[in-house]
């Protein structure tokens, strides 16, 4: 699995489970169900420890009722390294958890800094081989900042390529005030666009047998319109697309994201399935897996349904 | 010290040991002393334990030699990160051993993200103290990046206010492609000056009776006729100012940074400090401090006396 291009990978597992959605491992302590909080109070207590094995246990709970129905999941690192080096640890057995169901995992960690520190955070989550010292333990993908410019994207992406793993770009996201910066005018258009110029451009060093790229962009789903103008400007990148669900997004909204062939686009949905169980009043694991699981179906059909309604549908 | 107003803090502190320098603490293991990678390997083995352990012991290290001679510290995230929950649990040990020899730490992370991401990231360097799972350890200031807009900012700037703590917003970031999308030109001015309007509006929420903010700025020191620029749209801003030393700034580059009272400017230098031993070719851990001091105590002397020569120093 590992020597095959990112974006093949991720074109063959969507056809395969017949979903574009991205699960979004969001964990919050708040939020987790009693069952786990009181299992992790018991065998830790309330700290750090005790944390992170409810958010372990919760993404297990939530991996195992979605992972015949998605292909990818999106831990957010901020929710881990809340609890320390126990949550980072959490996040790394999420990692390994959802590797071993099949799934592919994009870390949504936004990063980006000057070239040797670049070089540090890439390896970070897509192991290094040749330091002794380090776990080779890697994510499948990475969510990056371009504010730094070409020479702090430039490390993700040769070791992306080398390492057959992807790069989601941040060009346009999908919060109230992301226009702020992103959509500041230049004579080459907005920041945004110029962001969407540097993806295409790193895009063309890696495009799979499906046509896609391992670097992507990051477009928020809150903007149809900004959709169909950044797939134009970027013919063969995966689009990781959030804002779908809990952020106001649907189904709707996101075809634009997608190309004719039906791929393109990664929808992205994390407090909408993952919390489902909140709004069923569910208590037992099997009652908030059961909700969950048909959150992320529902989920699915909207997608798919509003594919088929623009001829995008490619099963 | 924890309910003094930030920029109150790292005043204070400076004026206390007569250095504007930060050090950069981002240890590589290929340049930690064989020393301490000899003793790391006996007690861990090569993993990310034994790694953890070098990071820290090397710290340390460094700590004990400059701590007399400079009043703030900054470990870089990704060089822990790269060693899993044990790197981790390395910048935190950092940050407690720093903080008892009496250094402010900030915590160079370049975080971003949206609203509640963003909440979720400044209590992971800022402590929480009503959430009972979590340790309330923090650092005293974290390094942001503003490409999502003002509400991926706001949960930082909050925070920071209310814990005591600082910020430094990426305005003009020290390396060659920083100018990339940071100086593109819009109707009202560069993109990076953008951000300095940005950072000059937060900072009037929390201004210390030194005059200065507790929202600062990060700004290049590649750039000296920028830092004057800057200065002006960012007069109560403190700014961290990367590329002293090794990324080729040296004093003379930066006393623009400064404001006529002779303080507002942090000089960050990391590799030309913490590897100083390398040159010197030291080998045991007293003449590793040696040569750590000696380089600390020039860079102090460097900045100094181009501050003396524009009329700047203030002792």
């Amino acid at each position: 699995m590992n020597n095959i291009q990112f974006a093949d990978r991720i074109c063959a597992a969507i056809k395969q489970k017949k979903s574009h959605a991205v699960v979004g491992l969001d964990p919050v302590i708040t939020r987790i169900p009693t069952i786990i909080l009181d299992e992790a109070e018991e065998k830790y207590g309330k700290n750090e420890n005790g944390a992170a094995f409810a958010l372990l246990e919760f993404n297990k709970l939530i991996i195992d009722a979605i992972s015949e129905d998605v292909a990818i999941v999106k831990p957010q690192l901020a929710y881990y390294e809340e609890y320390g080096a126990p949550g980072i640890e959490a996040f790394w057995r999420t990692v390994e958890y959802s590797q071993q169901k099949g799934l592919i995992v994009i870390a949504d960690a936004k990063r980006g800094d000057i070239d040797t520190t670049a070089t540090a955070y890439a390896t970070s989550f897509f192991g290094n081989l040749k330091n002794e010292w380090k776990t080779p333990k890697k994510v499948d993908s990475l969510t990056i900042n371009p504010y730094l410019g070409s020479d702090s994207l430039e490390p993700f992406v040769q070791q992306a390529i080398e390492k057959h793993t992807g790069l989601f770009i941040l060009v346009k996201t999908s919060n109230p005030s992301s226009g702020e910066l992103q959509e500041l005018l230049t004579e080459n258009g907005t920041i945004a666009e110029n962001v969407a110029t540097l993806v295409q451009k790193y895009g063309q060093r890696d495009i799979g047998t499906y046509g896609y790229s391992s670097v992507g962009a990051v477009v928020g789903a809150t903007y149809p319109e900004a959709q169909a103008i950044y797939r134009k400007k970027m013919p063969q990148s995966l689009f990781l697309v959030p804002g779908y669900g809990t952020q106001g997004g649907n189904g709707k909204d996101i075809t634009n994201a997608f190309n004719a062939d039906g791929f393109g686009a990664l929808i992205s949905a994390s407090r909408s399935i993952i919390f489902a169980y909140e709004k069923a009043n569910a208590q037992s694991k099997q009652a908030i897996q059961e909700t969950t699981r048909i959150a992320i179906q529902e989920m699915n059909m909207d997608i798919n349904t509003a594919l088929k309604n623009v001829g995008k549908l490619n099963w």
